[in-house]
C-alpha cells in the first residue's frame, strides 16, 4: 500500500494531475463533447429498476448506466452531459425497435448505447412466443442501427455484447444458452463492424473475472449481473469507448 | 510486492492511455478485512429506493452505498465483503433509535456507516411533531453510537455529516436550514471524536463542487444528490475511511 502512495507522489511529479489505477474508468471518452446526450438502451440489465417519473431520484436504475453516468458527470461538469436511461425490463430487439422512434430517435442522443439478445435468447431457448431467432435478431437489429443513423447523423453508436455464466436458469439450460447466446454475441460483433460502432466485449470480462470469485458473484442467476458485475459492465464500456474514439 | 505490482500497471496505463486523474476512489481500506460485513444505515440519501426482498436485484439502493459496493467488490473479490443497506427514507436519529437492534446490530456488521440529520433538521424547521432538536439529536445518537460499541466491539464507526445546498424548499428556508444543519454537523464531528469514528466531511464537498457546476447539479432539490452527487458521498466516504484507518 505505501508503495501506491509512493508511485502516486511519484506520478505526481511525472503527470502533475496525479494517479490511476489498472481496472478503473478512464477519464473523458471523447465522444463526451460539450452537451452530449448519452443514451442507455435495453433489457432489464439496463432498466436495473429505473424511475419512470420526472423526479430525477432514482432515475438512471440500478445498474451500469448509474455507475457510468455518476462518474462522469462527477468528473466533467463542464460537458454539461445528459444521460438518459430507456432499458425496459423483458425487452428483446424486436421490443426495442417497436418503441425506438420515442424511446431513442425523439430524444435526439449523441451517444447510444444498446445492450440486448439475453431475451431474445430466452425466446427460443424457453420456447416463448414471438420467439426472435438469432437470423431475426440479426435483420432488426440491423434495421434498428441504420434507422437510428439516417434519422440521427453523426451519432455514436456503443453495442454491448450480450453475456450469460452458468448460474441458477442458465446453468440448467447451458448448452443450448452458450451456443445461442455465442451466436448473437458474434452476430453484435459483426453488426458493430458494418455500422462503425463500439463493441464493448463483455463475455470475456465476465469469464475471466470468474478466476477471481464463483460466477454467482458475479451474475447472480446467469443473467443478472450483482453489483460487482455492473461494475464490470460500467468499466469494459468506459475503456471500450475510449479505445475506440481515442483511435491509437 | 503488491504496491510495486500496482505501481507497474498504473505506470504501464499511464505510458499507454496517456492520462491520470486525482479524486477516484482509493484502493483499498484497510476496514474491509477478510468478510467484513459493512452496514450503510440512514434516511432516504442512503435508502436510495432499495430492494426489500431477498432478491439480489437493486439490494443496495440507488446511491453512494451502491457506487461503493460496485466498485469495491468488483476490485476486492478475494475479501469476500458483503454489503447491507438498511437507509429508509424519511428516518430521523430516533428512527434509526427504534429500529436500531434489528437493522442494525442483529446484522454483525464490522463497519456501520450512518447518514443521518436531515429529516431531524426538518422536523423542527417545519414544525412536524416529533421534532428532534439538536440537543435530542445529540443524545439519542450518542446513545445509539455506545450501544453499538458496546454490542459490537472492535465495531469501525463512520459517520458521514450532513449536507445541504440552497436549491428548491431548502433554498425558501435556508437560514433557518443552514444554521440547523450546521449545529447538527458540529455535534456529527463531536460525537465521531467521543467515539473514534472516521468522519466523513461532505458539506465542504459539496460547497466546492458548486465552485464547477449550480448547486441543482449536485443535489436536486437542496437534499438528495443526484448522480454525479452521489459520487461526491461515495469519493469523499472511500477517502476518508481510507486516510482514517490507514493512518498518517
Amino acid at each position: 500500500m505505501k508503495g501506491v502512495i509512493r508511485c502516486g507522489m511519484t506520478l505526481a511529479i511525472l503527470a502533475v494531475v496525479g494517479w490511476a489505477r489498472a481496472g478503473d474508468l478512464p477519464d473523458e471518452p471523447a465522444i463526451f463533447r460539450d452537451g452530449a446526450r448519452v443514451l442507455f438502451q435495453g433489457d432489464s440489465i439496463t432498466d436495473g429498476n429505473r424511475g419512470r417519473s420526472p423526479d430525477p431520484n432514482h432515475i438512471l436504475g440500478h445498474g451500469y448506466a448509474f455507475i457510468l453516468a455518476a462518474h462522469y458527470g462527477r468528473h466533467l461538469p463542464d460537458h454539461h452531459l445528459t444521460f438518459i436511461n430507456r432499458g425496459i425490463s423483458g425487452n428483446k430487439v424486436t421490443d426495442l425497435k417497436a418503441r425506438w422512434q420515442k424511446d431513442a430517435l425523439d430524444l435526439k442522443p449523441d451517444v447510444v448505447s444498446i445492450l440486448v439478445g439475453i431475451n431474445d435468447a430466452g425466446s427460443v431457448i424457453r420456447q416463448r412466443d414471438p420467439a426472435v431467432t438469432p437470423g431475426e435478431f440479426e435483420r432488426v437489429y440491423d434495421e434498428l442501427l441504420a434507422e437510428t443513423k439516417a434519422a440521427l447523423p453523426g451519432v455514436r453508436l456503443v453495442l454491448c455484447e450480450p453475456f450469460i455464466l452458468p448460474v441458477g436458469p442458465v446453468k440448467e439450460k447451458w448448452e443450448a444458452y452458450s451456443a445461442d447466446v455465442k451466436a448473437r454475441q458474434e452476430i453484435v460483433a459483426r453488426l458493430a463492424g458494418k455500422h462503425g460502432a463500439c463493441l464493448v466485449r463483455l463475455q470475456e470480462a465476465f469469464d475471466k473475472a470468474c478466476e477471481e470469485a464463483p460466477a454467482e458473484y458475479w451474475i447472480w442467476d446467469g443473467v443478472h449481473p450483482t453489483y460487482p458485475g455492473h461494475q464490470i459492465v460500467a468499466e469494459s464500456w468506459a475503456r471500450a469507448v475510449d479505445s475506440f474514439w481515442r483511435g491509437p
